[in-house]
């Protein structure tokens, strides 16, 4: 059994972690910090861990975190990088649901999010979470910075087209329409996310800049090899879980003979998680809700030069704590798969 | 034109009055505070009302409110209190959305609302604002304290069985089962009523006791004359807007020959904003969505002695804006409908 | 390994019988019916199901259900009288989702269900599959009839005061206020339940009478031993899954002193899936989400004379397709729980 | 008063007609006409209505629509056609919601719709109802067929950049992501909205081909006098009303010094419908919701060559019963804002 730690779990990433490892044949949960509610049992927080889940919150100082094979950061930017070198020290692996290690250059760390990086040797080791891109490195890493949940769809959606020999598609005039449940935006209290203001309503945000954006980019351009360009707008939708990336990619003249479902069919063929759906299809939601399934349509209207590629996932899932077990199984030779096979969720 | 002014409009029932009353022939908005968005356009926070409402939040200082004729508080409670008497001396009539001036016992209104009560002597003037039990008292008011939104639904429900000379149903064994719009929570930033958690959710809360209680059992008691019980147990519905009360009364053997369809529509004959729906109806939240109406259903399963009561309101309008903009109209000698007929908003 | 059929998959109970049965280890889906859909792959109507589900949907005639060990019916009222004589024949066991074998009087249900009984012998036989009240006679029974989703809420939060040897409440004047998500209503195309109809907004139904009504009474009556009068009012609230009911029972003179939440937590101690939770609380719809789990307060306002129990379960797994597998898993000498601990999805 | 008739008054855009009229200060609902329903009064379909509308529906037949001064259809495409010869021969002015007279080309109607065009030479005459494009055509006008909801929102919001004397954007490459609420797709018994099935979920839909996109193409050439190509991908938001339009253009290089936002200002600088909003900013759906003002962001990320155009619109209010309404008092002289100067409902 895997010894498990997690610091900071009262958050939707945390509480989603405990529900995939509660069920996880080869994890152990043996600590989950918070400072503020130590001593209280985790499923007094979350009701719905009531049977399943016995341990407590304690203290991070309690917690004996470096007594575990793997600890998972489900906590805000820069509380990794804070407590990932001593836990390094004593052979514990990282896995972190944050950004303090996706982004490879601290300048543009710094920029998108306010504060210096700590620990910049560390970042300079650390493996980006994608499984699907990243297989191999992660197989062999002691941290990894888990990919984004809206980057996670977006270098999903792109990807067949991006790692071909020559670009297909304009790879400088990517856009990616992308629309998220609620769920998102955190465990906080906010009012922009309260039910009375999200619900029955839909609206654009970040439309300037979004920190998901720089780290597209780059895991766009380590797919492809070269250069991109990419505007990307995040919309709110009145849901709980759920991502739908809407990309569009103009076909290059000399592509235009391409067959592209073909194309992403093949290069999808042996991922237990991509769902290549048939030509013409709609992927919704929820069809992939409290999954770590992520389902991909690919669309050319009127068999014209704009590409329409539609990606779904849970965001919870495939874009933050499924992506995590994912890795943790990959870095401890575990079936990938394993305790990960959930069927989604619908109605 | 009636000089309004509004102390703390900056949550749900501060916008909705500013909603409704941009809209009213007669009344003039002068003056908005809000010591923390002072000078910032109300529309900047609402844009909802760009181009309906041109003032801007100001200090309780800079904000004159001694010029108006009437000044709505749609704040926490306590504050109210704190600023009727200066108002009063001043001439300016007092409409309060918050409790400071619903509870004549202060012994009550400390223990439920944890505050000792700064002007009992303005407490015992005022009128409790539920026009259709009260509107002779507050006709002639300087200072009326509105009913809650629960309290309204519950008190106009039970109001014609409770008013006859003796009793038909027994009033010490009441119930009211009522569910509400998360709106009723008010505008703030809280876990609870994030989206992620109320939506695709139901629950109750405050079973053991909450404030609505007694505030409904002494207006229950004033109607009937009587002592009165009452079991109210509180659920959170997952939409924006809307209270559905049931209530449920037990109906006395000496009564079992009344026609209770008959007794309702006789009470609220004239009320322009009370509905007693045919026979059989089931009224639902939506259709009286962003009006002053309240709609109620009569029913009697199996002719039996329980008595099903179904009573719909929207919150913020008869449950909070709009009764206080009827109380204006009364107490201002205007048409009591005026700038109330909205027409409710289906689907 | 288990040999399951299935007779109409196409609607929610259906499809959430299929999400089960496709984790369950020791069932295997042999054959799934459906006139209309013939041939159509299963996941083509429910891409959820897309990698975990490979069966088509076959013609009645082709399916040949009498090779399966058990056959579930998630159709209409009426389907799996007219096919249980011919199973039953062949060996094969039966669970209905519908109501055919519930109701115990002939007259009862056709007055109820507008149709005659076609076999009342089996319906002697049948067995009212609620686990926790019928455990051995479901163990020996060849036709389960299973409790329906308001009944399952409404007698597990009620029998333990009834099972006691003497009336502790009036059970001639019970209350269950029930509020239930719209997948209650089927996969049926009805303007009542589009999301434009329902979603923000919040209603009665059925109030004059619904077919719930008599099955909770007989089963009331049968924990107690005694008669049994129940009002029943049912509610429309604006989610997927989850039914919250709000239980009213007025305690006896003699039964003061009964401490009730000791009561339950006795009664259920040694249940997998019915959690009482600590005095106190307010269990919500979404703590069971997509889980067999049932939980339970128990509430005593101002240590009065009037009980409140909450209620919740997900409508969709205890309330149908996880009650089938649990009674399943009885019929066939499994360990009750296989196959059934999912942990709820929340948020 | 000008006196009104409606056919097909039971969908949403109907109701919402009603609505509208109801508080329309010169006009008179004078008949209501569904086959159907003929002989129920409008309010026992819709308890909105109650106490607004005391009109009944009657049979076509009976409605003697042809002493009406305009008819409003609010029905499916093919019903205009049919009754306008005979109502235009009366001198009764007729408005249509439905498509029968938006393409001007019958080949692409008989393509997109199905049906054979029966009244070309009506058509021909017929005005596109877009007032804010075609206000002077629209005034002379017998017949008007109103722009469709998302095709509203996509033309207001490219029509100041097209609307130039010579291109400043790419406009053989735009792209529209549009998102609506589920009212959008009618009061009509369906599987796929009901509430179970589209809340809590997001999607995408039509991406192969939408009738919407032909109506677009058409009013987009016909703004700028150029041909246009657009790819048009429309997504299902879980929300009753609202429709949120991105929009991206290519600025072309001979364009890149234009200040986009000073463009969209001043050409709808007197509009009193269209709310150009400050940059940066991010438009609600529920900022507009059940009002007639359709509100634009212009963004440019980055200061880039990609322009970000946001649209939000009430899809029953400009979408489609306002813009016929404003489109009324136009034909008949009266101020342009008459009846529709609603506050939006917030929250």
């Amino acid at each position: 059994m895997i010894k498990v730690g997690i610091v900071g779990g009262t958050g939707y990433t945390g509480v989603e972690l405990l529900r995939l490892l509660a069920a996880h044949p080869q994890a152990e949960l043996t600590a989950i910090t918070s400072r503020k509610e130590d001593g209280m049992p985790v499923a007094d927080m979350f009701p719905s861990l009531r049977g399943f889940v016995k341990l407590a919150f304690s203290a991070p100082e309690k917690a004996r975190l470096t007594d575990c094979d793997v600890v998972f950061f489900a906590t805000p930017h820069g509380v990794a990088m804070a407590q990932a070198p001593e836990l390094l020290e004593a052979g514990v692996k990282v896995i972190d649901l944050a950004a303090d290690f996706r982004l490879k250059d601290t300048a543009v760390f710094e920029k998108w999010y306010g504060m210096p990086h700590s620990c910049p040797e560390i970042l300079e080791e650390a493996v980006y979470g994608l499984a699907e891109v990243n297989r191999e490195e992660i197989r062999k890493a002691r941290v990894v910075g888990l990919a984004g949940c809206y980057p996670t769809s977006m270098q999903l959606g792109f990807a067949p087209l991006l790692s071909q020999g020559k670009p297909l598609v304009n790879e400088m005039a990517l856009i990616a329409d992308c629309k998220s449940g609620v769920s998102g935006a955190g465990r906080k209290a906010e009012v922009g996310t309260l039910l009375a203001e999200a619900s029955d309503n839909f609206k654009a945000y970040g439309v300037k800049g979004h920190r998901h954006l720089p780290e597209t980019r780059q895991g766009l351009e380590a797919i492809s090899g070269r250069p991109a360009a990419l505007t990307f707008v995040p919309h709110l939708v009145p849901m709980i879980r759920g991502i739908h990336s809407t990309l569009y990619a103009t076909i290059l003249p000399e592509a235009r003979d391409t067959d592209f479902q073909a194309l992403y069919e093949a290069h999808y063929r042996d991922e237990p998680f991509i769902d290549v759906m048939p030509a013409g299809s709609h992927p919704e939601t929820r069809s992939v809700r409290a999954s770590n399934m992520l389902r991909i349509a690919v669309h050319r209207p009127d068999n014209g030069d704009q590409l329409v590629i539609l990606v779904v996932e849970d965001n919870l899932v495939k874009g933050a704590a499924g992506q995590g077990v994912q890795c943790m199984n990959i870095m401890f030779g575990l079936e990938e798969t394993m305790g990960l096979m959930q069927v989604p969720v619908l109605p």
